[in-house]
């Protein structure tokens, strides 16, 4: 019985949410049923993870709009990699999210999808997560 | 012995911080004490949760002030019901907030306390709980 | 085998990112390993925590950069006390951070280091943590 692993995700874009709700569901279903909660956890410093709305794509361009003004290109950076917008970004939107499991069913809201937030992509990524 | 749970929040303002710190602490005061952590979660997509300053009301209408300036109406929004700004509010906060226990008493900081972050009110909402 | 416990963090600057991150490896590495999750509780209502690179100091001076721009001084706050942007900024980065833990190891993105967000310094400080 597995109670951590990684999902793996590939972004097409430079700044790009990607919706990885269905894969993590798919793990967790594999369990028993006895857990409580799912831990979701980004170990890259140029994205994020966030829970949002998933029925219309046009929230999460709306998101990625607004961190893009509100961490503009041409700010002073003095981090000379070219992606110090995407570090900020990626601590405004958190390093993890953690969800209450019901069962094996990820407890959500209506709406509400989990995202992986790329910053600098396009890439290949992993994400980790863990059951307690 | 309840080790999950639901609390209603009433908001009568479209953008309000509600401090359910009392009601969160009920629910974890009826438990035996031997739980270590307390998640909470917002499965809301024009909500969010965050803790910090009780004392003064003031503070919670500045954050709700900036997060306003930094997430402005006018923003070209794709996403057309009107509250774009508050998804991105959500997202800027969080869906969830993790305290830690000390037998069956929050360890809060001495001025903090728990908020639920209203963007899209007035209305009623729910939150849920669990104690691990 | 303790579970729990503190750590002191005292910052120079007014706006100051502390890697705590060695601090709290020494800490569950005392533990017999059989831990899944650190979770790291930040107490107090104008500092906050994030993850993010570690590698270039100029990453965390950055996002201070960026987080001043974001909530200005010059805001009409109303809560009096002249540290209201650190307020703000507390809930901008959040009041803990949640790290999987792979036998008595964090798991660490390769570039990943935990700081400790001092928003109103330069002062002493304590941050709480708990391995479940």
């Amino acid at each position: 019985m597995a109670l951590s692993g990684t999902i793996t995700v590939t972004s097409r874009e430079k700044f790009e949410f990607i919706d990885i709700t269905s894969a993590l569901q798919r793990e967790v279903s594999r369990l028993g049923g006895e857990a409580s909660l799912l831990v979701v956890y980004n170990p890259h410093t140029t994205a994020g993870l966030t829970i949002n709305e998933g029925a219309d794509p046009a929230v999460q361009s709306d998101i990625i709009g607004v961190l893009r003004q509100i961490v503009p290109d041409d700010y002073p950076f003095r981090h000379l990699e070219g992606n110090s917008p995407s570090h900020v970004m990626a601590s405004l939107m958190g390093s993890s999210v953690t969800v209450l499991l019901d069962g094996n069913r990820l407890q959500l809201g209506t709406w509400q999808r989990i995202f992986f937030c790329e910053f600098d992509g396009p890439r290949s990524r992993t994400v980790s997560w863990k059951i307690v």
